[in-house]
């Protein structure tokens, strides 16, 4: 369970009374990448392996579940404990090294270097209409009932245009998109036909992960930022925001988005 | 303005359109530290030496503007150039480096040393009323013209327990508490009879933050994570959230939200 009992102090109006409720947990979990601190999240319980191969691929660490030699969590104390097959790659030392556009084909927009050399562009050809992207969300949103329990989770989905294949939570937008990255490293799954659905704004950082994790389409119950719009433009990604009730904009790429089936 | 006009194709249940909306700008700013990359954001422009003043006190580094030497800012290529007082000082090593907490009277729910350093017991007595709570909400709404236009913005204002006294936004939840810590360092606000009011959810990094600037009140309009109720009972901080319409949550210590006036 990624939830536990709370006691609160409830106003509803006219008085206070104690109750019982439910809130999301949240527990921090750092990385020792070769022996060394190299970062400390806070997440949700459970799917941790996941969530930290995820990470490396975000970070650009990793391209392939291959480049880990040993992956040991400690689920009580919150430690991941990895090892790399080449250690010491010089990756790691540029991971948030701001990157200063010049013009070499990449977009001006990227602001890490790691970025700017790891996320791809996505060149696939997917089409989906715009009522299959309507039911991926509220299939999403169905699914969440620790959302509904506790208001506290962030959801994010591996799809086909047809249904939902995997769905994750996290009280962390960026872990739950991690958890879902970590699944495809693990199990080498082909992303050129998938979709990745998602229940928080998109901004740059977020059109940098789906591009890293290589889906050609991102759906959105929020709102986009000026520059996740200019990355997704880059990166041929189709960005598809305010999924809520019958209606849907579509940002970038709208050629993969039909009217009809 | 923190706005930009974009082109969407807008799907309203029955056609394809092609529109003009408003979506959050986004800019990379990356602060270097006497000569050296310390960290890489992205933000709402706006405000950016309020943001890296508390974001250096967020992250503990300075304590006071007094220990700032110079900060010059460059929007356009998105740098601030920080020199402090005390170059090199130790704190830097210990920014994000995991607190293993011991038998020290700090709370073994501290992950990071400088929080468990820097992070102080809030011990003011203010006071106020459940309707104090609500309006100073429905205030802090009513002031964001720019997040009803794009969805895209996190909401933060520091207020007397009666009125907002400065509200800023930013498409990132710290983003937006690190400009009011700014201010409040810059301007030497006595913090002890202020309240923090957020539109985002309660996090732990929420909490430390809100401790480090020194607020006894905690207004949400969304839910904590249980980590987050422990930090605040910890550090003396009343939580309140899902603030909305007439009703609210006391979460930790609710000897200071009243009933009546």
């Amino acid at each position: 369970m990624n939830t536990e009992k709370i006691n609160v102090v409830k106003y509803d109006g006219d008085d206070f009374d104690h109750i019982q409720d439910t809130a999301a947990i949240e527990n921090p979990l750092t990385i020792q990448l070769d022996g060394e601190e190299f970062a400390t999240m806070v997440c949700t319980p459970g799917y941790l392996e996941e969530l930290v191969i995820g990470f490396l691929g975000s970070e650009g660490i990793i391209r392939s579940v291959k480049q880990i030699e040993s992956l040991q969590i400690d689920a009580d104390t919150g430690f991941a404990y990895v090892k790399l097959v080449n250690k010491g790659i010089e990756t790691k030392d540029y991971v948030s090294k701001r990157f200063i556009g010049s013009c070499c084909g990449k977009s001006r927009q990227f602001y890490f270097y790691n970025d700017a050399k790891t996320a791809k562009t996505v060149m696939s050809k997917l089409q989906m209409s715009v009522y299959q992207c309507i039911d991926l969300m509220n299939e999403m949103q169905m699914h969440s009932t620790e959302y509904r329990l506790t208001g506290g989770f962030h959801n994010a989905a591996l799809a086909t245009k047809d249904e939902l294949l995997l769905c994750r939570n996290d009280i962390g937008r960026h872990n739950a998109l991690d958890k879902i990255f970590g699944y495809c490293l693990q199990n080498r799954i082909s992303l050129s036909d998938k979709v990745i659905v998602f229940s928080g704004r998109i901004s740059s950082e977020i059109v940098l992960k789906v591009a890293k994790i290589g889906a050609p389409i991102l759906l959105s119950k929020s709102a986009p930022t000026t520059l996740a719009i200019q990355l997704a433009k880059d990166l041929g990604i189709t960005c598809v925001g305010f999924i809520r009730n019958n209606r849907l904009n579509v940002y970038t790429h709208p050629e993969r988005i039909q009217q009809v089936h």
